[in-house]
C-alpha cells in the first residue's frame, strides 16, 4: 500500500470494491478437492484461491487469528504465509488481523511487533478495557488502523457493553465516543458494530461522527444490508467496513469454491451500491 | 496436573510455594552467556533453566503470550516448547498463559483449542467485555482456570474500568462481582488485581468473596508485599496469585542468572509466608 490503512480502503470503495473478506478458516467446512501433502497446505491453497478470485471485489481481507492459532506453530506459519501472499499479489488491498488484543503499553509493544512488523498486517482489532494509554503502541502506528471493539450483538454481548453509566449512557456508546474524541490523534481509529441490530448501529454511527465502523453480521448471520447502509453510512462516503466470512468462503463447497466466492463477493458489492443509491 | 488449576495452586501453596513467575523474555535482557544456535535455542536454554532454578519455590509459571508472538512463528514454535518443557519436568506446578483473549462464543472456541489443547496451558487470562456467554468454551473447560482481567494500575488504566455505573459502583468491581456471582458456575474463574492499588485490591477481594485474585506489580514494580497480602487474602487460604516477572528472571545478567533467580524466589516466599504471619 502507497499510504495508510483508511486511505487504502477509501481507495477500494472508490473503485466500487466494498466487501471486506473474512479468511475464518475451518477445517471441517473445507471443501474436498483442495491440493496439497498437508492440512495447512490444503488451507493455504484454499485460501490463496479464494483471495485471488474476490480481488476484484474486496475493499479489504479480515483474517480471524483464533482460526490459525487453533492449528498450533503450523497455523502460525499459515497465518504469515496467507497475509505475505495476499499483500504481494494484491498491494493494494489492506490485511486486518482480527486478533482482539489489548494488555498494559508495555506488553502492546510486543503485541503491535507481533501483529504489524512480524505478520505485517495493514490493522488490528483491539479491546478497549485498559484504556487509551495502553493501546498507544498500536496508536501511534499511524499509518495502522486500530479498530476498538464497541458493540456487538452476539448472545450475551450486552451484558456489559450495554450498562449504563452515571448520567445515563450505555457503556458502549461512551467507549465509541471516547475512541472518535480522544483515541484517535491519529486518525486511524475505527469501532466495530453490528448489523443485526440497527437501532445500535445508529447509537455507534452517531458517537463516533464519520469514523469508520467495522461491521459485522451480513451474510450467514443475516443482517440487513439495506438498513445497515442506512444506519452506518458517513456523510462523504459509505463509513462502513462491511465484513463478510462465510457466505463468501462457503459460497460452494465443490471444486468451483473460488468461482462461486467471487461472484458472491460481486453479487454482495451489488447490494451494497443498490443500497447507497437507495439511502441516498 | 492430577486436578483442577485451583487446587493444584492450592496444593503448591500448603508446601510453602506461593510466587506466580512470569517468564516473559525479552531479547534485550537475555544473559550472554546463554547455548544456542538461534535466538530461540538462547530464550529456551534462558526459560528452561528459570524453571528449573525455581520450581521448588513456584505455585505457578505465567507466559504472557505477546512476547513469543513479537518472534514470529519461531516464538510460537518456542511458547509450545517452553510450556511443554515446564509441564514433563514440573507436572505439579500449573502454567498460566496470559494471552488476554476474548471473542464472540464461536471464535472463543478456537482460542481455547489454542490455548488449552494446542499448547497445554492450565489457565488462560480473557477479556470481559463481551460477557459470560462468549466466554463459555473458556469457562466450560472446568479443569482449566479462566482469569479475567478485573482491575490493573497501569498508566491510564482507570480511564474505563473506574467509570461509575448507574448506581454508584465503579465498573471493574462490578466486573469482578459478576465473575464471582454469575460467571463462575464451573468454580475455575480468577480476576486480576493490581498491588499498587491496595485499596481497589481490597475492593476486588471484597467483590469476590474467596474467589482467587492474580495480583500483579510485585518485584520491579514495587508493591507492597504485606498490604497486598492484608488486603488480598482470602479467608481460608492465601487467595493471591502473586506474580512476579523482572525481578526474578533477571536477578542476575550474569551466567549465575538461574541461581539468581532461584535464591530470589526463595526470598520472595519467605516474605510472603512471613507477611502470611504478621497480617493474621
Amino acid at each position: 500500500m502507497k499510504h495508510d490503512f483508511y486511505a487504502a480502503i477509501r481507495d477500494r470503495w472508490r473503485t466500487g470494491s466494498y466487501v471486506c473478506i473474512g479468511l475464518d478458516i475451518d477445517l471441517k467446512r473445507l471443501p474436498e478437492s483442495l491440493d496439497g501433502n498437508s492440512a495447512t497446505d490444503k488451507i493455504y491453497e484454499f485460501i490463496t484461491r479464494i483471495v485471488d478470485a474476490t480481488s476484484d471485489y474486496a475493499c479489504a481481507y479480515k483474517l480471524n487469528s483464533a482460526h490459525y492459532e487453533a492449528l498450533g506453530a503450523d497455523g502460525a506459519v499459515l497465518l504469515a504465509r496467507s497475509i505475505r501472499y495476499s499483500k504481494e499479489r494484491h498491494p493494494d488491498i489492506p490485511v486486518i488481523l482480527d486478533a482482539k488484543r489489548g494488555d498494559i503499553a508495555d506488553t502492546n509493544e510486543f503485541y503491535a511487533a507481533a501483529v504489524f512488523d512480524e505478520l505485517g498486517a495493514d490493522a488490528v482489532t483491539v479491546h478497549p478495557y485498559m484504556g487509551k494509554q495502553s493501546l498507544l503502541p498500536f496508536l501511534r502506528r499511524a499509518e495502522k488502523g486500530v479498530i476498538v471493539m464497541g458493540a456487538n450483538s452476539a448472545e450475551g454481548a450486552g451484558e456489559l457493553q450495554n450498562l449504563t453509566l452515571e448520567g445515563g449512557e450505555p457503556l458502549y456508546r461512551y467507549i465509541c465516543q471516547r475512541v472518535a474524541t480522544e483515541w484517535n490523534e491519529y486518525e486511524n481509529c475505527a469501532v466495530t458494530a453490528s448489523a443485526l441490530d440497527p437501532d445500535q448501529l445508529a447509537g455507534v454511527r452517531s458517537a463516533v461522527g464519520d469514523m469508520p465502523i467495522l461491521l459485522l453480521g451480513i451474510g450467514a448471520q443475516g443482517g440487513d444490508l439495506e438498513a445497515s447502509v442506512r444506519h452506518g453510512a458517513a456523510r462523504d462516503d459509505l463509513g462502513i467496513i462491511i465484513n463478510i466470512s462465510r457466505a463468501i468462503m462457503y459460497a460452494s463447497s465443490d471444486s468451483d469454491f473460488a468461482e462461486a466466492a467471487g461472484e458472491k463477493a460481486r453479487q454482495f458489492n451489488e447490494q451494497i451500491a443498490y443500497a447507497q443509491k437507495t439511502v441516498k
